[in-house]
């Protein structure tokens, strides 16, 4: 069965189900003292450094959280907490307008509830952060500025930022600056230390490793004020008993796609650029959306005119083929694509847009199945849209029969 | 190896690894809407109703967390955050005194950054609180409180709460209870609906599932801001990826641990009280903690005169035996317990003591193990502790060498 929605979530690679399930037949919680609880903390401090190791960074650099959403809470608040009671001045959060909802609900939060003052770094076309965007909403106020978040690629389109730019930019304010790198980590050449940034979300799920397990790698003299509050685990910032399973699965995880990065981003963008040719030449007037050149390897993001995405979903799921039309936490919720929006997408285009993102599993049959079935679901996608009036999505379709939209809020 | 520290984590039970090792072979993310992701979503909403289930609460009641201090820092704060939302006057916070550090952390967060006011319930000498405590705490300045929070039994001394009565004493004045049923989830009948409890804290792996996930049981019509904001997962109250495996795992440990709960608690119960019976024949003049007949089946905690508890600790450790001198998530913070401080013990006797806690593999030879060992090392402990001056922890005790105390640090 074709997957094509790797980008939501891959599957778990053998070596981290094996290094997990050897961890849970193991009892020892990594804070107690006896030996159970050493040699689980042990496995919790190796985790660490091979973590830190594959991401170039300091073992002390990394705080395990439950993912990623909660990297992004901690990175978005805990920092902008921090520098306020450095300075009541800092009070702007600078963040791009295609952030994940993790990062903007966090900075809209900050604005609701802590005075905060949100500024919304406009992209191009192809969904790139320009650095003069950056150079000017920062010179707006720059004392004022708390930090700026970018995150490293884009989840719906796979644009890549022009992040040590970027940063460069911020840091010549002295102004922080945090990257959800989700995406980004397992597929592109990402080095904490190397790339500068103070605060980096990634986790495990995204590159073969267990749901519930991400990290903030945290710079050491990077201030920042805990989401969670508890036992003190991890330098104080994160509290919560560690997974030392979850950890262990997410350092092996990560330490073999960094080892098969670059073979697997040469291999992936080969069958993705084959899928984006026979998809458009099935269907010739879809639309790429994103960046062509600098974007993630494994995605592949297209509108498709008088479409509506969710239901060119279940056509094609219904042949067995699986993608998504944006990012999967948004899925079921009935609006446009707030990234396609930023990019100057109208409400149409965003709304007929599917997402087929690659991964270590996938295979040139895949992509030959997507070529193959793409043509008569968009032609019926679009008879099914005009006997609807061209907009709503009809929910009666066969195809969709059982489905449960909203699952997400039951 | 005779393993003591149930408290702080307990074997994951065969069935629970099981199902998580089948749900870790397939690939979905529960929000997406195609076939692996409508597959994901159904495992976690039979994970939430058999969880519900074996909790007495309705699926629509379970929020799912990364953990016990996850669901914690979410009651205490996004209740309080609500309720002063409804009304500015509710700013008091009424926790016990022996709350677990992620309650009173939380609230301690809500003095400093939200204006709250902290009112500590004070215990008896068995670590019980008594309801004439909370009614003349609530007396002060009723319309004030915006939320109660005490812990249906304690992580350390084992006492169990009159929940009931101090539920009803809370809800006479409209004000929404919380409490953390880590420890009891499992070991005790809880149930949430009977119970009358507005939010209930409980976590896998203190009951045979794994770490990293835990719920918060909040009923329908209690206002809870979010903590962790995002995609919206969890009725827009939590956020973040759910964990599929984790989930199903939590569900089947909840499940077994409540069908075994009565006969477990039973053979525990016997178990705790040989290793109670024995121990004080060995030191004489050992003092057993908490509440003798309400406490956890599984809990035995005991002061031992004139002995650090880490140097007891690593002496039976060094004997195979594995225990605690409290809250794992407080190991290697040399300060005495706040529990037995609140339940009126000095310095010395807090420092002096370890928690022995039972669980489903403990067995009659564990227990006579402690028996055997427990007279020596109080002995040799005491020398040590003479040694050093009767009050520093002596780390250069060859027991200790190459522990690190404060692992969780770096």
């Amino acid at each position: 069965m074709p997957y094509l929605d790797h980008a939501a979530t891959t599957p778990m690679l053998e070596e981290a189900i094996t290094a997990m399930s050897a961890a849970m037949a193991q009892v020892g919680n990594p804070s107690s003292l006896h030996t159970s609880g050493r040699r689980a903390r042990r496995i919790v401090e190796e985790s660490r450094e091979r973590l830190a190791a594959a991401l170039g960074a300091r073992p002390s650099e990394v705080i395990f959280t439950s993912g990623g959403t909660e990297s992004d809470n901690l990175a978005v608040k805990g920092i902008f907490l921090a520098r306020r009671n450095e300075a009541r001045a800092h009070r702007r959060v600078l963040i791009s307008a295609i952030e994940h909802h993790a990062v903007l609900d966090s900075a809209q939060w900050l604005v609701d509830h802590e005075g905060a003052e949100l500024v919304l770094l406009p992209v191009d076309e192809r969904g790139t952060v320009l650095p003069a965007a950056l150079s000017a909403a920062i010179a707006e106020d720059p004392n004022a500025v708390a930090l700026v978040s970018v995150m490293w690629a884009n989840n719906e389109v796979g644009t890549v930022q022009p992040i040590a730019e970027l940063v460069a930019i911020a840091h010549a304010y002295g102004i922080p600056f945090h990257t959800d790198a989700v995406q980004a980590a397992g597929a592109l050449p990402v080095y904490f230390a190397e790339s500068g940034v103070d605060a980096m979300t990634v986790t495990a799920h995204k590159l073969g490793g267990p749901y519930g397990t991400g990290a903030l790698l945290l710079g050491r003299g990077v201030a920042c004020a805990p989401v969670l509050h508890g036992g003190g685990q991890e330098r104080d910032v994160r509290s919560g008993t560690i997974d030392t399973p979850g950890v262990v699965g997410f350092a092996t995880a990560a330490e073999i796609a960094v080892a098969r990065r670059d073979a697997s981003a040469a291999r992936l963008a080969g069958l993705r650029d084959s899928l984006v040719a026979g998809v458009l030449e099935a269907v010739p007037d879809a639309v790429l959306n994103g960046d062509p050149v600098s974007r993630l390897p494994g995605n592949a993001h297209l509108s498709f005119p008088g479409c509506e995405g969710d239901s060119l979903l279940m056509l094609l799921d219904a042949r067995g083929i699986e993608c998504s039309t944006g990012s999967a936490c948004s899925a079921g919720v009935a609006q446009a694509s707030h990234v396609l929006l930023a990019m100057g997408a109208d409400d149409q285009r965003a709304r007929g847009s599917l997402r087929l993102s690659l991964g270590h599993t996938s295979t040139a049959e895949d992509v030959h199945a997507v070529i193959e079935a793409i043509g008569p679901a968009v032609e019926r996608a679009r008879r099914a849209g005009m006997a609807s009036g061209g907009s709503a999505f009809a929910y009666s379709s066969p195809a969709l029969a059982g489905m449960d939209t909203t699952g997400r809020n039951r």
